[in-house]
């Protein structure tokens, strides 16, 4: 196994899962599908299946359930990128559901994507397994009014703003954070792991999802600096409060370090081969692009 | 009991539920409140509890799943009434949730409150009971991609050009019926009814749902005579398929007795106290507003 085979699977999934719809010939459905082909790097679901595989042998049984966290992380991504929200023409190097589909079906397309997948996690738990119900609820609730969604709600509130320390943190913990960490602990729930270490699991996806924000407004800067020329100074005079602009960028450095030697040990605690985590783990917050 | 007792206590439960919300003071929670407590004839939630009620005894017992149901319509409407879909300023006689908020936030309300509902019903199964995973999973069904969503953008398709009977009755299927057929079929399912009574009941939402919708149109027309003075010419002039534009006005009344009597019928097979759902089919179906 590696982790490119992990994703491949999960890739092979979603698509089978579509194609295997009755009405998957409806505009609604082929909104849905063009934004959950998109690609991206599949972070959360990868997390959730390489946390699972450290207790269980084979990570497919529950691909529906990492399938559905990518799904609401879609979702979230078509509606930040409405006019009324970030209004962004571009994600992912290719045009934004709306300016493809219109508004109209793109909002539709979102609301789809968020009850498919809690269709997808509600048919698994059929089975009356309560671990799969426990994953649910983690996830439901990582991604609703107070997780995703508040953060979300605080980035809009905030923009052209100044905002503190607290405020920023709150932010991201809950529009980025929370998804991460129900991903890591979702997948240990679902292997029926032992309680320490859904608590070690639970730090871990907290510094991890902090530490991936700042190494994202990290690369946003020197992206910046490399491509368009400009300057950091530059950077600190557009109204929006960043990582870079409260701590400055050798901070930051400093900071995504030091998480990212603390999510190691972490990791080290377990009693489990945690081999792959600590892979992405590098990938993630050591990555250039 | 009677049928007000029932909807005076939902509104108490969903009330008290935000109420006790430790982040109730946030942006997105007043938008999701203010939208859910603007009221309305609560008719879905209600559909599920008198049903649960004609088998259990205390329909109290399922008030989460019957306010998760109403978050879920609640949410369909402000994203219905967005200026990229109906476009509408007022809903009840109040403001949209757009007209106050803003459409950024009117759009996370929305999501907010179908997350919300997921929560709750998520939260109801964590005890493994399978009656409540299966009535949760009929309704995430009845209002995702092919149930209520098909017929919503079934709907924004159409505008401005003629569709076929079997189209018009596709849409109002789906984006109307689901969900009303959803809310009797799990208030049953819920209560553990015979499976031949989930059958009897599942034709009853079907055939209620039609006539419901039905008897809308009815009241549109005989509301612009009365208020507008249009007549019914001029509503068939622009440009919307409605049952009026598809049958005329006196076939949709016939259309409308016929389902209303089919109904009766269905109910009196049961072997249950259906005077409750016989009063809301009556009220449903003879009333002039």
């Amino acid at each position: 196994m590696n982790i490119k085979f992990v994703k491949d699977a999960l890739e092979q999934w979603i698509s089978d899962y579509f194609d295997n719809k009755p009405e998957v010939d409806n505009r609604n459905f082929e909104a849905m599908i063009y934004s959950i082909k998109v690609g991206g790097k599949r972070v959360r679901p990868i997390l959730m299946l390489l946390t699972y595989d450290m207790y269980k042998s084979d990570y497919r049984d529950i691909m529906p359930f990492a399938a559905a966290l990518e799904m609401i992380h879609t979702y979230s991504l078509i509606h930040d990128d409405l006019p009324s929200m970030d209004n962004d023409d571009l994600r992912r190097g290719k045009p934004t559901n709306h300016k493809i589909y219109g508004e109209a079906i793109a909002i539709l397309a979102g609301d789809g994507l968020l009850n498919e997948a809690m269709i997808i996690m509600l048919n698994q738990c059929l089975d009356g397994d309560l671990n799969k119900i426990k994953a649910s609820t983690v996830i439901a609730t990582a991604s609703g009014s107070q997780g995703m969604i508040a953060g979300q709600i605080c980035d809009i509130l905030s923009e052209g703003i100044t905002i503190s320390e607290e405020e920023l943190l709150y932010m991201h913990r809950n529009k980025t954070g929370q998804l991460i960490k129900a991903a890591i602990v979702s997948g240990a729930i679902l292997a029926n792991a032992p309680v320490e270490d859904l608590e070690d699991l639970s730090d871990y996806g907290e510094k991890l999802g902090l530490a991936f924000q700042i190494k994202d407004d990290i690369l946003d800067v020197i992206g910046d600096v490399d491509i368009l020329g400009k300057n950091i100074k530059g950077d600190e005079c557009n109204n929006k409060t960043t990582f870079i602009t409260m701590y400055g960028l050798e901070k930051c450095k400093e900071k995504c370090n030091t998480l990212t030697q603390e999510c190691f040990q972490i990791l080290k605690k377990l009693e489990v081969n945690t081999k792959y985590l600590e892979e992405i783990t590098e990938f993630l917050l050591k990555r250039e692009f």
